[in-house]
């Protein structure tokens, strides 16, 4: 399948290396926290209907869709990353799985029904808009870092509106925020089942933190993971290699 | 000095080996939690009043006693632990320094004044009291750990009265509750500022964690600070070693 590239873009192959993916330094390119969310997120053969929010250009579904036979929605607001993450979905002949809705995941229920998804999956953005914040001078990497078009209680009331009961969502997210994280899921029946936070060294402070919430979950009973350790000297971790590259 | 013992109780000479506390397998003896939590819990020469809630046979208050001079308040329902940290104070000869009191902490403000206090620390029980649940026969420590005399939320209520602005509580709590701490930290004014998970193993699940939380702290900024090991093998580990025998 060929697709076209604008100028700025690249196509990357990563991840067991059967995904190519379109990427532009200058709109958007998939970092780490997505390859960590797609190993964190589980499926199995009863999901049936996976949600992406804030898919950017697709990376995480893509990914996924190496796990799971399960139809894929993809909800990104920016119609040139949903334009991206399409034609990485062709590039991938995944057009039978995955379908990219560019639109603002408020009118998700446009599009999917309510307690109908298996799995949410969201690498959304981190930073709170406060007037004071400095932001990206880049408005498409500002709105996926900062949280200009939604933000965090949105995004949760979202996917907790799309999930089954029972159903789960994965999350990727910055430790700093994890009690914003825990209180929103919890006021949206979104329980905390399991967390797993990631460092740079295993003597750093932790710089991500996966998360997954079982909707209408009893309460309590969350495992902390052991660590991710992303860094050995200069080098990736085996384990970080073998997501990125397939292999240690 | 010399005090009284019961037939059921002996005397444990552990941390940097100055401390004495008189222990009791019936009634309480204080584990890694106790020791943990006095090592994380900071200190600095502004403190001059610290309250330990939940003070079982008084280790916490007795270990801190070695890094503060601050004065402290040891508040504990069962007379009997109450009893047996008395003595433990008078047996280090702290009397000057170590109240202990005796009675519910939801009476804490009839002998600490509200907004007085420069940190409080807790060990509090762990268990949600659910009918079902299966409690210890032994009633010292049914109490010591599940909430039967009191709960999460009643004690972070206390604690918050308690504390000055920007003053605050440390607590050593179990991860599987993570989320119900956090929820009644930020429901009681205490915004979760530092978390360090306690596992077994590097590759275990977390079965404790520390937390620091401020007095009408400014949202977010938490820090997840790198994990505590306990056990190498079948030994302590050399962190964990120093804090219970001084040395590694």
């Amino acid at each position: 399948m060929q697709v076209k590239l604008n100028q700025d873009e690249r196509i990357d192959r990563l991840y067991s290396k059967h995904i190519s993916i379109i990427q532009s330094d200058q709109v958007f390119s998939f970092s780490l926290d997505a390859v960590l969310l797609a190993d964190f997120a589980q499926t199995n053969k009863r999901v049936k209907k996976v949600v992406d929010l804030c898919a950017g250009n697709g990376a995480i579904g893509l990914f996924l869709s190496e796990k799971t036979a399960a139809h894929i929605q993809m909800i990104e607001i920016q119609p040139r990353l949903a334009d991206m993450a399409r034609r990485s979905v062709q590039l991938n002949g995944l057009q039978g799985q995955i379908d990219v809705i560019n639109d603002d995941l408020k009118r998700a229920g446009d599009y999917v029904d309510k307690d109908s998804v298996d799995v949410v999956v969201c690498n959304p953005p981190y930073f709170v808009n406060y007037e004071t914040s400095e932001k990206n001078p880049n408005h498409y990497l500002a709105i996926a870092r900062h949280e200009l078009t939604t933000n965090l209680a949105q995004i949760i009331d979202v996917a907790a509106g799309l999930l089954k009961m029972n159903a789960k969502l994965f999350m990727v997210y910055r430790p700093d925020r994890l009690s914003d994280l825990i209180t929103n899921l919890r006021a949206h029946r979104l329980e905390p089942k399991s967390v797993q936070f990631v460092r740079p060294r295993s003597n750093s402070d932790a710089n991500m933190v996966l998360v997954a919430a079982i909707k209408d979950g009893k309460p309590n009973g969350l495992k902390v993971k052991p660590d991710l350790v992303t860094y050995d000297g200069d080098d990736y971790t085996p384990k970080i290699k073998k997501m990125l590259y397939g292999h240690e």
